[in-house]
Parts: C-alpha cells; structure tokens; sequence
C-alpha cells in the first residue's frame, strides 16, 4: 500500500466537525490498480475533468486487444513515470472506457509531434515526473514535468477546464493539441475531428469519436492567455483531398485542419517563469456553445480564483454531510468516497440549456439540468438513493434526463448505459426503472408526469428484441441456452419488475401491478433446491447439467459467481431466505460467503477488481452482492451485519492510491461506504426502507435540501465495538431493523449504542 | 452520334414561340464522354438532383487514382448498360466529383447487398436497362430495370426526390438504401452514416464524407407509400463497439444502424404492378430539417401531380426566354442549354432558412435563399451575367450567399469552389469577386452592404497566403519558379482586381481603386513581346526559358494552353491588342488559334474535353477562350466574331447524347450558347457592356422580372446567314459594338439584319 504526501497541511482537531471538508478530499484514492478513479480537476458532476494521462495506449495491437489498456480507465495509473498529457474528459471508476477528448501537452524545445514511449519518454512530448512533485486536491492538479521543467496546473468550472503552466525561458515553447490521443485508443477511434483558429488565442473545433459510444461528438473552444506566435498541424494519415495542399502549405499558420488523425501545435516564447494560460471549454452541441460556456463561466484569467471558486462548490456540497470521526483516516475514506459520488453523472448541456439527444438532434433542457455518463447497473444500487437523501434536486433532474432519453429513443427504452448521446448498452437488466422508481416512491420526480415516466418504465421492460426479454416475458426466465448470463438477467429483470409494479401500485394503475408483480416473482423460476443456488435454466425447463457455483464465467452470471448471484432478490429477502432453507440455514450459508475461500482460479477469472476486493468469496469489488452484508437483518443474526459492514468498511477503503478493492463504478462503491459508515443502508431501492447496519462515524449531520437535519450517533463507537446495542429514533427506542426514508427527510436523530458484543 | 427517342411526342409547329418550352429540354444531352451532366429529376437549382448512377467505381485503386472514375463524375454514362441505383444529389458538368448521396435500388428474388459488376449484374443488385425503356425529361426520369422487371420512376420538388416504383408481384421484394454507394467513391469516403428507423415507414440518418469537400454532412428524412414488413442492414467493416451486438441481434429489425460502410435494406410483399412510393427529403442541418422539408413540400403521395408540379416549375423559368427557330434542333439545344444554366448553384437550406455554414454553425437565413455549388471559375463568366438578365433575384441570393461564406470564412476569404459548408479550393482566381463586382455594377445586390462587400472583395484579393498571391503582390505577377500555372494566375487576378476597382470607383472608395486599378495592369508583367504570348516569368523576373505554346500541362498555364490563354485580359481587350501588335496583326494571329492543327499529342494532355471540343487549336470545351471569338469587336473585322460564332454554336452544342464537347461545368457551358444564340455576350462581367456577336435565333423575347421585355430579332436569319449586315435598337440605327445591360433592362427591341456576307 502507498501513502501518498498530504498536500494540503494542516492540523488534525480530534472529534471536530469539518469546517473545511474538502481538505479530506484525496482524488489520488483509486488511481492505482483496478479502482480507476481519476486524479484531476473537476468540479460536482462536471462536464469537465481535466486530468494528466500517464499512457493512452491502443485498444488493439496487431489486429488483437490490448489487455493492458483496461488499466487505463481513466487515463492514469499511480505507478507509471511519465505523463503524456492533460485531457479533458474522464470517467470515474469504470470498467469500460473511452473519453479522454483533447489531449494538452506543454514542451520546450525541438517540436515533437509524437507521444513518445513511456521508457523513453525524451523520444516524444510526454514527460517524466515524480509524484513528490504533484498535488493532487479537489479542483486543482499540479504536477512539475521533468522534460521541460514545466509546472503544470489544473483547475475547472462545470464546462470549462483552466490550464496554467509555467515555463522556464524559452524561444522554443510549445502547446499541443493532439487530437489523436483518447483513452483506449490512440487516434484508431477518431471518426473525424476539426480544428479552427478563430484569432491568435482563439481556437476552437470538434471531435468525433465511434469508440464505447459509437456516434459521439465534443465540441470545444480553447482560447490563450497570450497570443502564439506560429501554428500548424500535422496530419497523420493522408484522407484529405489534395486541392487544400496545392493551394497552400497547410501545415503551418493554415488557420481551418481537419482530418482524422490530427495533432496541432502552438508555438510560443517564453520569459523564466512565464504562465501561458489556457481556457479550454466543450460542449455537446457546437463550437458556439463551447464559446459561450467559455465566456459565461469563466470571463478572467485568475486561475486562483477559479480554483477556489471550484473547491468552495465541493465544500458546499461535502459539507451536507459533517461527519467526526476517531481517526483522520476515516474523513479522509468519508470525503473522498462522498467526492467520488459526486463526479457522476456529469452535466450534458450548455450554460444555455442546449444539449444533443439520443436521436442526434439539439435539444434545450428547459427547467432541468440534463446529465449524462449513466452506469446504471452499478449506480441504482446505493448511488442514486443517496442522491435522493443528499441530492434531491439533481437527481430529480437526472431522472428527468433518462426520461428524456426515453422521448428521445427510438427504441423506446429508457437507459442502460448512456452519454453522450448515445446509447453503449453495457451490462445488463433496465435499472432505469429502478431509479425512476426510487424517486417516486420517495416523491421526488420533478417537471415530469409520473403516469408517463410509469408508461416508460413499462415500455422498457416490455422491449422484446432487448436481450433475452422476449423468452423472460414468454417463460419466466432467460433461457442460458438462448441468452448468456441468463441467471443474472432473470433476477435482476424480476427486481426492475418489482419496481415497476410498487410505482403502479402507487399510481393506482392494477393493470400494470398485476402485470410486474407477477414478473417480480421470476426470481423462482431459476432458483435450483437441489443445490440451494440460483441455477442456469435451458429452454426446455431443465436445469443446465454443467454448474460450477464458484466460476464467474459461462456459468449463467456476470461479474458474480453462483454465490454471490444467488442473494439476489432485494425485493423479497425474506421470501428468498425461506426459499433458501429458511433463516438458520440461511445464515450459516451466508456466513460461508463470507469466510470460504476462493481459489486462485477463480479469483482469476473474476473482473474489475484486486485480491483486496474480496472477503471469502464475498465480491465487494464487483456490485451484486453489495446488499449481502445487510441480508443478516432478514434472520435472526442482524449483529452480524453489523459485523460484516464494520469488515468491509476498513478492508475495502483505504487511503491510499491503491485504497479501492475494485472499480469504483461512477460512485457506487463509494455511495456504498457513505451509506454504511452512516449506519444504513438501501437494500432495495425502490422501496423506501434503509436497513441498520453499524456506522462507523462517531456522528453524523446530514443537512438536507429541505432544510432539516438528519442526525446520526454512534455512542461508544471504536473500532472495537462494531455492535449495535440498541437504537434510539428521535429519542424513543427504536427496535426495528429499518428506517424510512421519511424518518430521514422529516428531520431528526438516530442514535446506536455501540458495544464489542453482539446483541444475540 | 447517338440520337435518342423523343420522350414526349408533339408536333412541330414550325416557327411558334414555344408554348411549353419544357417539352425541347432534352436532360440526356451531355450524358455521354465528357458533358458530365445527369439525366435525373431535378426542379430549377433544387436541391435535390435524383438520377440513375450507372457505376460507383472507386476514387483508388490498388492505392492508385483509377482514371475510369472521371467518366462518372455526374454518375451516368449513356453508353453503359446497366444501372446501380438511383441517388439524391449530382453536379452537373463538372470536371471533378462528390455526392452521389443515398444510393435507392428496388430488387426483387434473394437479397443482395452488393452492387455487382456491370458485366454480371445479376451478380449484384444492379440491373441491365436499356434506353428504349427510358424516358428523360426534365423534372422526370423512368427506367425500366430489366433484371427484376421494375419500373423506375423519379420526379422531385427542391429538396425531396420522389420515387415512384412499380413491381412485379413478389414476397421477396427490397428497396435498398446503400449508404457505402457514392461518386467517385465507393464507400471510402464515408466519415460516419447514422440510420433511424422511426417506424414501418419513416426513416431518418445522414451521411457524412470527406471527399472533394472536406467536411460535409447531408441529413435525410425517408418515407415509403406502404409499411414495410422487416428491415435491416449489413455493416460491411468492424469498426462498431460490440456491446450492441452482444445485446440485439443488429442486421435485422433493429431501428438504429450506424457505422461507416452500411448497406440497409427494406422488404415488402407486393401484387403484381403494385406501386411502392418513397419520398426522400434531403437537408444541410438535421434530420429534422429534411422531415420538415418533406412533408412541406410534398405532404402528399400523387407522383404524377409532383412531377407535373416540377415541369411547370420549368416552363415558367424557361419561359423566361420564348424563341423561334428554324429547326426543331435549335429549339431543342436552346432549351436544353438554358435547362443546364438553371440547375446550379443549388439550394442550401431547409424551407425554414437553416443551413450549415462554412465555420460548421448553424445559420438562418433570413430574407434570402441560401444557395450552394459555386463552380466560379466556370460560371463568373457567362453564368452569372445571364442570371443578372434572367435571374436577378436569384443572382442576388447567390451573392448574398456568397457574402455570407465569406462572414462565416476563417480565412475571410470569399468562395473560391464551395458546397455543403466547404470551400474545396479547386481551380484558381478569386472570381467571386467578378460576381459580385457585376452584381454591384448592374444594380443587383440586395440585402447586403455594397461597401462590405466591396471590403469581402478586397480583402480576398489580399490574402497572402493564398495561391501566389504574396508573390503577386509584391512582383506584380506570380513566378512560375514559386507557384505553378503562374501565367493563369496572373492574368485571372489582374482581371479579379480590374473588377475590383470598377466598384470601387462607383462607391467612392478612391484608395480602393488605386489599389486595385495598379493590380488590373499586372497583365502585361507576363506578356512576352518577343514571343506575342503571355509567357512563365521566373522569380528573378526573366521569363522562363522553356516554353511550349502548344502544350497545356507545366507551361504556366491550366485547362489551356498560351494560345488560348494569352488573349485572357478581358478587361482591356483594346490595349491588349495593341500589345500583342495592333489590331492587324492580332486579327491574323486569332484567325490561326481558330485554324491552326492541334496535334494529338497536344489534345492528349487537354482535360475534360472531346476532340470535337476543340476548333484549330480554340478549346471551347474548357473556358479560358470562352471569351475569344469575341474579341474581333475590338479589331477591325467584327464579322468574324459574327462567323466564328455561328461555327462554335452548331460544332459543340448538338441535340444528343454526345452533344457536348466538354465538360458543361455547372452550366458555363451552357450559358455561353444562350448569349451567343441570341447575339451577344458578356467579355468582361463586371463591365455593364455585352459585345454583339451573331444571333442563331430567329427570334427571342426575353420576359424580365421588372416586367419588362427585352426582344432579339433576326430579319433574313438562316444557317448561311451569319453575318450582320446592320443593327437596330428600338428602332434605331445602332452602330456600336455593343449592349449595355440598361438597354437590355429598360426593355426594348434588338434587331438584327442578317446576310450571308460579311460587312467588311
């Protein structure tokens, strides 16, 4: 494990609340190994997060995939020695990548137009650096490239990233644009990119990308402090008509480039220490919007002002939880996750409301913020609940955005995986439903009627050509012989169902409840009694012969074995521990998740995460299990969900570059420790219950949009006493397992007495 | 010579005005070897040109330029023998190539999504087609295909082509929309193609290439006359993230189709002779924009009353000009040519005003129709003054547009060669400034600031980097040693600035003229007195050593050799003339270009041209001579601009298939033979002055948009009658050499005495 130097200093006052929270905030947390999570700047949910790459490999080498790339995720892995540039577009925590639009890189001397390799970085523009000289804080990233002895600083707004670099003395400074670099993928995905150079300091342009998403454009306009000198471009492939280059030399000053695999230049001299600064804005939507981001967000030059502005929004929105904790450490695991939960998803649309649909046309958000970059087969678990407790607003705004991504489908569905205006769908199920639901069934959909968004969510899951839907809807499962992981499908359409059929039942529409409730209860179809696991099913209504319950692959699932799969029926836990063999059997089965062990074998087969991203053969690194912890408060052991989650917690996140066991998933692993350490947690969303855990904070004040306040306290907390001796609510005893989600937004107090012993 | 069979049958009143003039427009003139126009459907400078494509070779072969592609720069070539399909947009007589978007083939019989070879078409989707079996008219074209036994009828409005195909009875019958299909392409120029299925009959997508223009994306709406009953499509390269396939089965059913070489494809039942109409509406900004379009301007399935909608649109444009002649050949090569000056430039905005700008914006355009497919170096010269007479709103409008290009420039430059939001840079000069300068001088700009444009004008003129023009600037001609067809250069400049100053002086701006006035005299920096040619002059300011007058290729010249380009000083013919040795002599030396035996080696090297587009060593078929017959008015023996004109008319314009002797480029061509059929022509656009040459009509009333009338008479006319015995105006004795543009415009009567011998 490595510590990395705090940047920030300052004094630890024991068992005080943040006054500055933002200091706790360690983007470096996941940026080594399989967490995936970014170091740069951005501000919450930004449209922009400005980021160094350390390699921007291609995703094919020799006609074949490239493994290596999927460490570059985000651009940037803790352990690498050179930076290739400072891009503008990340996703936080994925498994799957594509982004990394506009590649900044700062040089002196000779002009190089090539990336360079990572052991020879002098053969290229990238650089050496060390990470004792970075700092790596909320909003700003500064690093000092060895090359050039160059500091690099970065900082941004909502749409528009800021530059700031200083330069020694030079005659021969160079900015590089280089439009080919993306991350997985060097310039093999580039549809087609532009490049204007509107004035001196003013450029602006666009690329287009077939990559995760196949049909995807970013806008930008990027403008310099200072007049360059010279410009020019070299166009890597010859796919240009050659009247351009008969009646000019394009390559140098020639003010419009095009091409699909472009890299431009900017040159310029340079005082000792000069900053040339940089404004770089996108937009979904035009070079014209990216100009008007541009202006609107940031009008001046002051790059400190901007950084602060940037750390005083996430100060804002960190502060809505203040938290006091025993140990530094804990604010530090606290804030950071609570930061990785508001990186995604991020805004889609200009300061004007202007962004591109789903049926690739402009498109005014009226009345809401348009979001993109939806994981949601990750984010509905934990993720958005906690948006709907700390984030009301947005997240009533990004369900209207996966609303208007359903007008605008011409599949009419809602959203599997989407940004950009496209849809990727990855993973599986149509979690969509399960978001919407949760905002409904927690009153919080907002400029949309609930009967249509109810209508959509119906038509979603009625998509009979959308992956094994047709023989669900037909024989109550997915067939594994017609549709691969048809187990994971089956149990997590019957989940969708259930959602669907609680907002109907809520609207008043039987039809529609009796219609999904029934589905809801698909769950059965696959569960196998002879083996106690959930188990593939044929078309023929046999069980598939062949079953290994701890292979990740080919065994019916995805991303989850035959153990941590078969827990999941969030919507009926006490129904399926019955079905399991009842509560006895039940937690003794559950206990073995947690203390078998997985063979190398299988841990080799098992994605997205490290050997730390697994308890047993408990997944954490992966999703589906994520609830398992919390199954205990159905049997008659809830002091061993206590115990689990006091496990998990310290096991799973640590402060460190390497503190993720897994894929930090657009904030749902982190939505997972924010609920936890808090003491609850949403087993199934959709219902408007949190099962008790055991907080790991010493207390808690969620300050809520409503403008109450919600209180947690864990009295005679330590690491040591991990256990619930009984709750208080509001001041009464409090002897259920679950909290509402009123008992949260209406204000008020738990408090748990903690004990080393369980209460048996 | 091939004739072909009258499309509509009439009787021949010999002698009448023409009634309905579109009945002599003949659209399968030019179809053949070198005219490249297309025998499609199209209304006046529509947007749409829906016509047949009888190959799509590709632009490279073997990594290697295929020459057989420059036969298909319009797509059809009359002697081939089959079809391939039918597309949306074509230029007409141009001697380079784009477009050919949106490839339509009806089939019937197993699927197939290769087009196949025009040896085996049966081995693709293509069909043999004969011309008994097809009728080409303006504003229609129908085709009987024999392979699948359909008939193929086209029709269109400006901006949606109208499909109109009748089937045999079949359950395997397909309309395939080959997005890979393209001219001077197949499939490799395609950036990105999107396709939405937005129901059993609508679909929407577009296309973007980087072909001739650089950057360009068409949209479309298309619908069909009857749902289909399944759908799907082929994507002929992997270069798709491959979730989507993971999740749906893709080829088939699936409603969005995206990639860069796709072939969709639409299946129906059909009873035997059933129709299957499709409407395909084309736009520069949206899919939206092209289904506004479509259901503007054809909201409606009546095949026949579009297409009599279309011909009626014809009559009243070509009506403009009513003419007697004495052969029905004459009627027909008049109104085919006048046909030919119509189609461009064309139409670019949807019915709303919007269309993409030069700077990738979306623009408006408010108060004006937005126009595109400027071929200036071609059509500053005849095109456009005959617009200023027939067309002066439009004239305007396409003035406007290009004022508008030069708003939205990079470079501040006015067009050189643009469409489809490009400037494609092809051939030479800055003619739009002629355009403009004799929009300006014969009172036609609206809309516009006379005085900003004159600025767009001159700072055209000055922009350094462009072509030479530094060097011009400073030497006062470009040197051959530093930017090739320096002589071209230097002479179209000098004009280009001559047309500058004319404005200039009439708005005032005395530095302006100076300026430009200085220019128009740089002419003479390359006439070469010891040779009597304009001659290559090197850096060091000696003319280049070697030099052949005959040959066109690495002389300083281009599509022209110093025979034919030594007499290009349009705007002071007098001068030149006395230059090149007074009148005497340089009437002997213009009689030989016209005599004089081009070696075939010489003509081998002549782009764009038959042999019969050239006379002694005079190339009519490409267009820096276009102006050489007339400059005997400027010598002593006028009747031999007379005679030589009457030779050029009947020699290189003929009623057939073959009937043009080079390329139309975009109707120069054919603007040349309405002014010298009716007996005058513009030397120098941008002077208000036509020179008088011989009339080949009988008689011509000209019906002006000011309400007025201009008539042409020729009293003793006939084919040995081509000489000028005397000249009335308005019943006046009229002496001069020539018109001015008032006297055309105030309306009025031109009489012609004809004989059949010369006046010496």
């Amino acid at each position: 494990m490595r510590r990395f130097s705090l940047a920030l200093l300052f004094s630890w006052p024991a068992l005080l609340f943040a006054q500055n929270p933002v200091k706790y905030v360690k983007p470096i947390i996941g940026t080594e190994k399989m967490g995936h999570t970014y170091p740069g700047a951005t501000v919450p949910f930004g449209m922009v997060q400005l980021s160094p790459e350390t390699d921007t490999l291609p995703y094919e080498m020799n006609g074949k995939y490239n493994p290596d790339v999927y460490k570059y995720c985000a651009g940037y892995q803790y352990t690498d020695k050179t930076i290739v540039g400072f891009s503008h577009t990340h996703f936080s925590g994925t498994g799957h990548s594509d982004l990394g639009d506009f590649l900044i890189m700062p040089t002196v001397g000779p002009l190089q137009l090539n990336p360079g390799t990572a052991d020879k970085p002098e053969s290229g523009y990238r650089s050496r650096f060390s990470h004792e000289n970075e700092t790596v804080e909320a909003a700003y990233y500064k690093v000092k490239l060895d090359e050039g002895n160059i500091l690099a600083e970065l900082t941004a707004s909502n749409r528009v990233g800021f530059h700031q670099y200083t330069f020694p003395q030079s005659d021969q400074a160079h900015i590089i644009l280089d439009l080919m670099a993306g991350i997985y993928n060097y310039g093999n995905k580039n549809v087609w990119t532009f490049v204007r150079v509107e004035n001196d300091s003013l450029i602006t342009g666009y690329r287009q990308t077939s990559g995760w998403a196949r049909t995807r454009t970013v806008y930008f306009a990027m403008t310099f402090s200072k007049p360059f000198k010279k410009y020019g471009h070299q166009n890597n492939v010859n796919d240009v008509y050659k009247g351009f280059y008969r009646k000019f030399d394009q390559t140098t000053n020639f003010p419009e480039m095009a091409g699909r695999q472009i890299r431009a230049w900017f040159d310029f001299n340079t005082q000792p220490g000069e900053k040339i600064k940089i404004k770089f804005a996108l937009s979904p939507v035009s070079t014209e919007g990216a100009l008007l981001n541009l202006r609107t967000e940031i009008p001046g030059w002051d790059f400190d002002a901007v950084k602060q502005q940037g750390q005083e929004l996430w100060n804002k929105e960190l502060s809505k939880v203040s938290i006091k904790t025993a140990a530094e450490d804990d604010m530090i695991n606290f804030y950071t996750a609570l930061y990785h939960t508001y990186l995604s998803p991020t805004t889609y649309m200009d300061v004007d409301g202007g962004y591109r649909g789903l049926d690739q046309l402009n498109h005014k958000a009226e009345g809401f913020t348009n979001y993109t970059t939806f994981s949601l087969w990750d984010t509905y678990r934990a993720l958005h609940p906690l948006f709907n407790i700390l984030q009301p607003q947005r997240n009533a705004d990004m369900v209207r955005s996966m609303l208007e991504h359903y007008n605008q489908s011409v599949h009419k569905m809602l959203p599997v995986w989407s940004h950009y205006a496209n849809e990727n769908w990855c993973m599986i199920g149509y979690h969509s439903v399960s978001v919407i639901a949760d905002a409904i069934m927690k009153g919080n959909i907002k400029g949309y009627d609930a009967n249509k968004a109810l209508e959509a969510c119906a038509n979603t899951a009625r998509y009979k050509k959308y992956d094994g839907l047709e023989y669900y809807m037909q024989l109550g499962y997915v067939p594994e012989d017609k549709n691969s992981s048809s187990v994971s499908k089956t149990l997590e359409y019957a989940y969708d169902d259930w959602c669907i059929a609680q907002v109907a039942k809520k609207l008043g529409r039987t039809d529609l409840y009796d219609e999904f409730i029934k589905r809801s209860l698909n769950y059965r179809n696959v569960f196998d009694a002879s083996t106690g696991f959930m188990r593939p099913k044929m078309s023929d209504g046999k069980f598939r012969k062949e079953f290994d319950v701890l292979s990740t692959h080919g065994q019916g699932y995805i991303e989850g074995n035959a153990w941590n799969y078969s827990l999941y029926v969030p919507q009926y836990p006490a129904e399926m521990i019955e079905m399991m063999g009842g509560k006895k059997q039940f937690t003794g089965h559950l206990d073995s998740l947690f203390t078998m062990h997985l063979p190398d074998e299988f841990f080799a087969e098992t994605e997205d995460i490290t050997r730390e991203g697994i308890i047993g053969n408990y997944v954490h690194g992966n999703e589906p299990a994520h609830h398992a912890a919390y199954l205990y408060n159905w049997t008659d052991a809830p002091w061993k969900t206590q115990e689990r989650v006091r496990m998990i917690l310290p096991k799973m996140y640590k402060p460190s570059s390497d503190g993720l066991g897994g894929n930090d998933d657009c904030g749902q692993m982190s939505a997972w420790y924010i609920f936890s350490s808090l003491g609850f947690y949403p087993v199934c969303p959709g219902s408007v219950e949190y099962a008790l855990g055991s907080p790991s904070v010493q207390s808690a004040i969620l300050q809520l949009e409503n403008g109450k306040t919600f209180q947690v306290e864990a009295v005679n907390q330590s690491a040591a006493n991990v256990y619930v001796r009984k709750v208080e609510l509001n001041g009464q005893p409090f002897n259920k397992r679950f909290i509402t989600h009123d008992d949260i937004m209406n204000g008020g107090k738990i408090v748990f007495y903690m004990d080393r012993k369980p209460k048996k």
